[in-house]
């Protein structure tokens, strides 16, 4: 039931077709989202630009490629469409669906582009600690991408050589959205936040070892970051690094 | 050593009242922050809105009073200052500073406002859980508003009421950040987000008893949020909500 | 807007004073809470026989007294009051306000009643393993017994010496729900609920030193039952289990 | 040693084929359930209707196989069985012992339906949050229809997308017993138990990653439920829901 | 109902003065604690020289002197009383009671010694790294005397200085059961456990501070030691270990 | 250096063909443990009844045969060997050592007897609560065998089916050492401890799930017992057990 | 037994005084630190120049003067005197004994320096990260002085404002062992160790709130340290690193 | 940019090539570490005698090889070369591209030796308490003599046959620096820096099982240390302890 169906209802009151008891009663079990909820969803996910996602882990190469052609079928759609921890044996299942898919290989995401307009306003910067951090941010640059920014990568730039950090102040100073991504002791996001005036997304990842705890570490020298202008998202969870920052950069 | 200083050093080599392995020497040394890093940083704190921020808990009123003393003193510094977890005997002895001072008891915040410029292009709307959680929502609150934000409050709108938050959707909608502080088990976030497209920055409280652990259980929650529009800061840091919501805002 | 309400609405449109569009867009932004949301949530508190209840710790005398007022004013409303983690400090306050509030010592909670109905179809049996769980035992009992149920208390029955226990068989098969409050190794809901043939709700208590960790070894023993007629509630969450307890007793 | 055989035993006293001393001896080393404890430990099996259980896991299919025949042996017996955490190579080891074998391939249970007998008075509905969760819930699911319950799914309603979940008022509504699946930081059941008026059985789930910490995030913020008609089993327990369920269903 | 109550009732039957039916009931009701359990468990007690034992704290000085008072009560009981974690004000009050109440500064302890009758075979030794170890040091040794042991003290004794251990290796062999009380990095029971062939009963204690975390750095190093005599009791439980040394000390 | 070659030294010195000096120095560097310590050691070993143990877990069949041989060298040494944690392909080549080693399944342990001395006073009963217990209960109960005791097991008997385990009553009470093998809530020594007065050593367990967090609920539960003659190992460590149980029998 | 009583010992059996056996006797029960263990462990004390420590911490007034005074007495004695964790009445004790003490308010040590000596080679540097931090380095200062090192202090240079930092690479440089202490996300040791080529001590401290875990975020930062010139003390231990950088420092 | 382009930039001015504002230009960009702080960190690194590192770990042969060429291909470099963690694949790959590679099988490390000159001034002993922790001390034991370090290992002393260890006290006492590796509970270190009098780096390894949480027992046990000369590293961080060894023994 959607606005016009309502107009319908209250026209035919007005015109007597339809009782007021009647009437209510329609109204009262009316599914809200009806009333337009689900519908400001599904603008708000377009206005977000949030691509269509499918988490690949887990699911089987057939089941992957079903969901895919599903997403596809609607006319006229042009959401971006990303599928997150794939890998080459889902990729080729996707590929035989259409040919625009594209498989990154160091995140393991695959994407299909069907719209390359840029919405957001500026550029995303994902920065990495450590190489081992490179998968982690790949699928935030690549998730950022997918919904319609320009994002650029800053690898290898850990603090205990702060001279490798330094040689690309003006790079970071030129973001308008930072994701951080760092192992072991985390503490790239507090150096990175300290050196620019605009929001840093945070991202915890597992490698590392001992009392790294998966991840733990890092997680909490983030949260208990001495900067100001950082928040943090769940250990290994690029993706969700690169969602917030698209919302962010959408603004 | 700014760029006046650097000037006259090159122009005392030109003019050959510096030999070239002086001036080497002297500018390997240079201290890399007198070459504008210092200068950029603050022009940066004020571009960013950040209020000069004391921490009140663990200061005496005499030691807090000094430091706003000094802060005052710069001719012509139009900063906000903001005095957090303070009380009234802080606050007495500010107060004798400046009649400006001004407590805000809910969150024990004192602030000293210079500047009413908004700079912010949203509104910032600050929402809590439960009543518990006021503390620090209202901290996030005040330290927005003192960086030159609008912000607004919505408190109690807890998840296992989901027709009191219902009720709200529009307030929610209109807002372009929103702090969502939150006990017990951290589900706001979670239920917000799905309802708006901009970002939401989530703060465990401490609030709470038993398997809360002092905020942890709200933590996890939100740092494992199914929305990809919630990053999250630490424990209790209404503070550090602020400012994240107050940087995105000033994008 | 309530169901009056929306009837007036529609015999408005009907009656040609308010437009087709005009109706729509007020319903469209009808809280749905108000298209009877708000009372069925209101009905169900009543149909559950939930009391109404205040968290008596962190507010005060004053404070408590005044939000007892307020419960009391509706007229015709015959909700028990209860209020938790008092102190006689407050329940001096509520007795000025109501000759009905009486205060109940080992658990710190006041209840006043105003409705002796028993709702309930059983008895709620509550059983503490040892003397220093009787506080959070006593606050499950006397929320039972103000939502309307018959509630009895077993205390002192822990496992170390399972005669004492034996020697209650009776009262234990007696039970339609069966609350049970241990610390330490919170072994006794596996117990007991290994006698009975009725739901057992567990409570772990934050009694007991070292490694019981405010409660985290008996919450994980409880969880760990090999029973399976267990389910598990927070720690000294007293009241939640005699909550839990009132729904099941009054299916 | 039962009813019948204590009676004997009386008897020969009476009659004086056994002497008191004789008798004494006995009855003193009598296990005491077979005084009726044991019985009616099996008797209560039957109100509670209880299936047998066997579980998977860990046991090889012909040792499952063994147990099953076993548990088919006595005459007249009516229980249904139970085989959780099971796979299709222990399903093809039951078959050839009973053509009544049935396998839940979501949840990897195994049952065989004796007793197709409602005992439960009203509909469980076993609601998940994600897709994820859904063996868990299925786990719960096929064992409350085991125990001779009426149980529905409601599956992937979770809290970032409430339109879905409010679709299904009237679902939640007509439930008895609602048991709740979630992962991630399971925050469904408050929500939901907000709702309703009847009681909820949360069970947290592994999925997730990162800091869920194998279920500890979802675990921690159901026994931190706002909602005071919540209460909780172990991770990954759908069989524990179940029963519990169940136990609550049929009283 | 004893031994002698159940010989009546046979007797009863015998001579037809009770029906079988009415035996039948008495004796299916019958606690079976009263068929010798209870007085098992008494005799239990006597025989492992349990003393009669009250745990002090959270209990004020006239409740413990009642308690103490009803203990003394019965005629020819012989019981040692042990009143642990107590303090000047319930010693007092014990010493109001009975002349015969000795208090124990350094663990806090009371002791009432009725029977002195050694029933320990050896002697147990109580050992302690630290001098702040020494209250829970104390507090086993005071237990395991009051148990009827010969108990000796050998404290700061700690491994990081081993000659002064080494010094005692004669008192170390010359002792039954060892009591090794430890906090920091609890390493003292292994190392004493290499040293000898006897029981050695570990206690963590909960000195220290920052990764001490109460104790459990203790209790990890105690449970994990690589001698292969040692067990652990919780915490701060100097009581316990002192009970499971008497219990070993009188086998 | 040995008793006689002090012996020696001193006759030299005597003889004159040392001097003091010489044989101070000599003296001063004399390894302690040559000075009969490592002997007494030995000897040590010997009193306890110690076999000597070989952890198989991550050794090749190769490396464990290789020590196996080492032991089996010196003649007249009759100390039983156990290998712990082995299996079949280590048992194979032991075996080509000698046709006295035996394997044990269910605990993947070799025992090589020797020494058939039963030097253990009593009965160490080897009690577990699940049948997933039994490895670790059986590794107790071939340790305890191998260091020279009588030991017995019982199985599945845990708390939620009391009756089971009251009908052993007899059998516990004959045990002079109780070792107590349980996972999940670890709630079976407590009850146990509760029905004697012998030592009972706790094992927790690692089977379980979710919150069994790998025996960590089982530990908890074992380090908070309400009873006071129960100390505790490390998770699994049934070897651990073993020996305890043997030190404490043959005191 | 120190090295003239071997001699003499020696010398009798030389005279024959004394028996091979006896002899033999003497020397096998020689307390081997006798031997000189004892004494060299003293000597090891004076030439680490580590002073003689009392922790202030739960001692009165009146227990830390007799302890002083009893350090005191002996003639010739050099050490310097130090205790931590003291207080004002504490040091208003010890003057009473000695006009050397001295009271650093900062840390809460008091020191008595009887020897200025420098022994360590270089300078020890100590870094904090922020102005709640000071008390610890503080600690670990007047710990690095009082065993006879020159030693600095460089405080509140955190890493979010770099430039503090790199003003200082010149101390930095200079400094032959560096302390470093910091709370929150303890990222400053990397930072460090990452600009120098001498040993770091990092020091974790409880500062900080909320996720911060008294001081385990810092610690987890600190170990998981991606500089490899990094080793941790235990969270608030300024004085062991003022110990470790003293022990370095004097090589 | 290095010293010789800074001197021509100088002599350009000088000569008037260069405008003062455009060598201001050039001198403001100029990436400071291009000012020298590279080389230095460069010659830092040749005179810490830091080899040049490779961790294998998530590398395959053919990208460790690739590596290991380019770190060879500068001409007149002396470093040495250390893989940690490969196995014999890698090594198979790396030995294509030198000869002079040698496989350490017990850590998994390769080492490429350039320079055999000893830079350390003393011996770093590397202690290990059991046999398996060989493979993380065998780790600092090359990693110690790649940095060329005279490195000696004394493997299998653990506290619990003190008598092993004392037969060592002179190889203790001639280390210059101690790298001590235990599991389990992790008391070696305190027990080894009680009888030293240098520094002693502690190594938790991830041996163990249980409560050894995968070294955290350990790891608690060695920053809980009693003696004041220990400082640690992460859980099996063999290599970060060798580097910390070297850095010292080279001071």
């Amino acid at each position: 039931m959607d606005e016009r169906d309502i107009r319908q209802l209250l026209e035919q009151v007005k015109a007597g077709r339809l009782s007021t008891a009647q009437a209510l009663e329609r109204l009262k079990h009316l599914p809200f989202e009806d009333l337009g909820f689900a519908k400001i969803d599904h603008h708000r996910a377009l206005r977000q630009g949030y691509a269509e996602v499918i988490l690949g882990r887990g699911k089987t190469p057939a089941q992957v490629a079903e969901i895919v052609r599903g997403m596809l079928r609607p006319k006229g759609s042009r959401h971006n469409l990303l599928i997150t921890r794939a890998d080459r044996r889902i990729f080729a299942a996707v590929r035989r669906i259409t040919r625009a898919a594209r498989f990154h290989p160091l995140s393991g995401a695959i994407t299909i582009q069907r719209n390359k307009t840029i919405a957001g306003k500026g550029t995303i910067l994902v920065v990495s600690a450590g190489t081992s951090d490179i998968p982690i941010a790949e699928e935030a640059l690549v998730a950022a991408q997918a919904m319609g920014n320009r994002a650029e990568a800053l690898y290898d730039v850990g603090v205990a050589g702060l001279h490798r950090l330094m040689e690309y102040r003006e790079k970071l100073a030129a973001a308008r959205v930072i994701v951080c991504v760092a192992g072991m002791e985390g503490a790239l996001p507090s150096v990175i936040a300290g050196m620019v005036g605009v929001p840093v997304i945070a991202v915890p990842t597992s490698t590392g070892y001992g009392a790294s705890f998966g991840g733990v570490a890092a997680l909490l020298g983030m949260l208990n970051s001495c900067a100001s202008n950082v928040s943090v998202v769940n250990i290994d969870n690029g993706f969700g690094a690169g969602c917030v920052a698209s919302v962010i950069n959408r603004l």
